[in-house]
């Protein structure tokens, strides 16, 4: 049944494909909490002239997906390729695309754009009216041979040739999540003291990307020996394992009582919350990034004469193009973070690892498919 | 026993006092808990070299100092002299104090600031090392006809001659309170909705210079029809009574569903903290202006993904010098919100309409030594 | 007789256009310095998915295109319509266009911006890579019956049902040229004091959006005595008639001597950017919006320690959605600009009374198409 | 002749000072142009209750002296004692200056704040209405055993144990220079590409500052091989010699033809500025930092469309608080730029090898006391 897409195909093209294409490829599809399969899906093609259709050749695998198989993302439909992050080459564009061309390697946004409605121009990608986090959410994602990315124009950067793509890879989520859920919301300055709460992939964005702004002092708060390690070589200038008990004290301790210039929320319970209102000090700010299933008691009768800022973001991935620049020029090692690699075929195996991440050490981890 | 204040009188002026001065005046002292006394009192004196003595010509009545009369701030102590707001004439000034002479005509600012403190040097006024809200509160106020002020030279504001003084006295506390709290914090912008929960002074104050910023729309949120209508007067858009059921119900009709740009809290209660929460759109601001005892819940399990702000601050008075060249020039009219004028004299007889402010529809009162 | 839209429509459905399509319309088109006409064109088409066709109702003339004629724009080609300013109804759109369809009536932005591009997620459309000015300038303009518009989504405005045109047709070029470059790159704030040299279109622009800051005084300086009051009419506190001689020592005069916060050029030569540099105070901003022909002197041998900012700018029209919201709300009222008005088929005497703009007390015209 | 002073030190101390107090010290004196001395002169006293008297443990010399020699900032009169920077320690404090006691190891600020005036209240502490640049200038300066530090509150920093006092003394004026007035003023943002013209003591600090928000690149521009060898050492990622001929084309050529984000002036001449001006790219910001004698000419004709910020600066050390942090925790570095050392009695010969700083490779010279 292959209709409607010929048709489409037809128009952006401008002539009918030829029989010998393949129709098919392999991709991870979610079938309800709990399965996942690597199997057999039709190839997407072009379907509205501002699309492009990317090969992939990097993929990865984020927390969120993890969420998904749990079944905590419940407008996530059975038969749904999952994935949100990746580096690829275009294959097809529609007639409306701008600046991307067929054999262009590009970064993919988790964020869909459309750069026009009223969100977008007020850089909230993340609620764009036709956009959004949409990629392995409502529409089938990035872990497969191939992907349809929508408002393509601005949903994807091309890359210059040679680059890193495992690191590049990361730049598709975790590095803007947290540079601006935690360090742009956190308002991070020349010689701030920063706590970032939650040392997993995300956190230690945000603590690579909080030292574009030169603090003075980053201590990461986390319950896993490992990752605290990992932090310190990563430039934390102090640790904190709630294992040991007491983080709120450990932190006041750290800095003589005064407290933090920014805590950086970076796990989504209700006690990460806690520890960051009880370390901000009077004039700091808290950037939530974690993702939240249930209320947290805000501290009002306390913080209300404290000016303080509290902040929430979805990742808009506006600061991409910013993300790119530091990363082409060195400045940013995302790579860092990856942990393990497989190729794409593995991402069974891949998806097992990261569902022990703790035992095994993991963080990102890089599917490629050559 | 004045030896202590006599040799620093000496140093102040550079020579004895006769021995006519008035050595007492009357002051509105408390006495614990629901005691309050119209009272003879040792009349102040400079005692650091960068004290001045004011004599009162206006004060006024905060529904701060009713809350201190129920006992609510329990730092108060026995035999305080109260009140934080007013205008009056520079009596007397020590020695290091600059840009101020005896005769000049003053606002008194509810926050004292050395100006020099790392809390000061960052605009943080109500945090200085030294000083913040004390008058009424931990040193005494002016609801008296003298008042001794520290860190005079950044604590006072010369007023010219012929001010309308009623209306001045409103700059000392509540207007940059609604402003800086609720309109610089929500960072109300040109075209914005804004909804203001709580129709008091201090909510009322926000309204009036919310519009510096040409909102297209200000939703008022009250329980009180009165205050509500007022609210109309000064330049509401929209008005909510609380008291007909369903106030979240009713913003978001007037915002065709979208909810709010700014919501700013000028209550003080979870409930009122729920309908700002409630109403706030996504990229919006909370700006919490009342004074809360209890904690409140605050809804991250939605709000995470929504890119709102929430903000808290004690009143800074920072900005005072913009505030007052808007009066000066007819922009703002803080004069609006006086209700009620009295003598000084008749401040118990002030503080007993006041505390049936909604029956007596009051606001503020005027408490005139002349 | 539907026969035109018939054939349009099904251009953009993807089917031939019948042979009865009328093939021309009215416009006025540039032929050379001096040389101006009222002639017949070939109407325009969707060339381009993200293309509309705007059938204008309401058009108006720009300083701009008095320039133009002049020689003085020197890309612009023999047979350019001209105008880029117009309201209109949505007669076509390309496929790939996002939340416009036919029947729409539309504010046309001066600047075309495809949203996507480096320059536009800057927010500075007028740098769009594929767009920018192009409007009567580098294709065919709005002094028409029709216009073609390319990057229709980001660069058409929908407006309501009733809406007053003419006065929203001043928000395609002069509202945000005075509020972007003047009002917002000169960072108003409330208690300013402000001087704008240039009481034309575009200086009593800014001198309205200036008011949506609340500035204590707004002086206009200009050398003209009609402009002047009208000036005072619209909201200026104080005037300066250069035609009197010395206008820095009258702007100095009417701030004590302190200079003024903000100095907003809107005429565009070293005379007017003089009086700019001489009346701005310490820490304040000059604002250039004039269209410079020659370099400027900048006393830099003085500035160097004023803490001054100067700011330039090619209108980006980010701020027509704010724009639109005020204007909607009542807020801001443009229309108060419009002095003469005339059919569009008058567009030749049109440009007669505006090539004497001071002999006819004329701002901008509305040409009106019914 | 000591009876204003011994009433003043009585008051501040509380009892008389003995006979045995050295009445005089030694000091760097200018005697008009060309002219200068190491001569004995008495020893300052506090002379208001905000002074403080402190005893210099190092001072140093900045170029501005060197001006000051040749006759180019006429106010300073026959018989000032030159220099405001150093570091030393509390002899004496007037009975209101906060925060600072006898025996404080201080940094003192080149400028002088009250910190209430309106100026200071808007953090233009270099036009404070009673301070700003004087030490050195309009009152005896540093470059002596001890100086007199007005409104000490707030021109005085406390420095711990144990500090690396010539590196601290950096920190008075030159770093605070370049990066308020480069940086800060340039918004230097990550992934940036700045340029930097003069690598003398104020470029290098600049480029030292600008490295705390991430530039992608920085290019200086210099004539003096040395200095720019000095500069990719401390961070450059390139660098340009105007000996070798046309600056312009080698940074558009290191820009890839787009210009820069930033262009900081650190020169002071016409030739500097020119520079500036042909590099900045749209969008871009000009901060100029060099002290100027003459006008220059700005090219409003190209770059009124260009969008672009110019920015001037007299120092305000508002910063330094921040500066403090990051060369506490080791982040500044600001020792890299001292190339000399002398003891502070031999600071005439200081001055003759800064007077030949091309040949001498000389940036700064730390004069030492103990």
């Amino acid at each position: 049944m292959r209709t409607k897409e010929d048709v489409l195909e037809r128009t952006a093209e401008g002539q009918p494909e030829t029989a010998l294409a393949p129709a098919t490829m392999m991709a991870l599809v979610y079938h309800g909490p709990g399965q996942r399969r690597w199997e057999e899906k039709p190839r997407p093609r072009v379907l509205a002239p501002t699309d492009a259709v990317v090969r992939i050749t990097t993929s990865t695998i984020c927390g969120t997906d993890l969420h998904i198989l749990k079944g905590d993302v419940p407008e996530v439909e059975d038969g749904r390729i999952l994935g949100h992050e990746g580096v690829g080459v275009v294959e097809d564009v529609g007639p409306a695309v701008l600046g991307l061309r067929k054999g262009d390697t590009v970064l993919i946004s988790c964020i869909t754009s459309c750069g026009t409605c009223d969100f977008c121009r007020r850089n909230m990608y993340s609620h764009c009216r036709t956009g959004g986090w949409v990629l392995g959410h409502t529409i089938d994602g990035t872990q497969a041979d191939y992907v349809r990315i929508p408002h393509a124009s601005s949903s994807l950067y091309v890359l210059p040739p040679g680059v890193d793509e495992e690191a590049a890879a990361l730049l598709s989520d975790i590095f803007p999540t947290g540079f601006e859920c935690g360090v742009l919301n956190g308002r991070v300055k020349p010689g701030d003291t920063v706590a970032i709460v939650g040392a997993g992939p995300i956190g230690l964005a945000a603590l690579l990307t909080a030292q574009f702004y030169s603090p003075a002092a980053v201590i990461m708060v986390d319950g896993d020996a490992n990752r605290l390690e990992q932090a310190r070589s990563l430039g934390a200038t102090g640790t904190v394992n709630v294992a040991e008990g007491d983080p709120v004290g450990a932190v006041m301790a750290l800095t003589s009582g005064a407290g933090v210039d920014v805590a950086i929320e970076a796990v989504g319970t209700p006690a990460a919350f806690n520890t960051c209102q009880a370390v901000v000090g009077a004039g700091g700010v808290i950037a939530n990034v974690g993702v939240h299933g249930k209320p947290v008691q805000l501290a009002l009768e306390r913080l209300w004469a404290h000016n303080i800022t509290l902040t929430t973001r979805l990742v808009d991935t506006v600061t991409t193009p910013m993300l790119l620049k530091l990363f082409l020029s060195g400045r940013l090692q995302p790579g860092k973070l990856v942990t393990h690699r497989f190729r794409l075929s593995e991402v069974m195996k891949a998806y097992d690892v990261l569902g022990n991440a703790a035992r095994e050490k993991g963080l990102k981890v890089a599917l490629k498919t050559s």
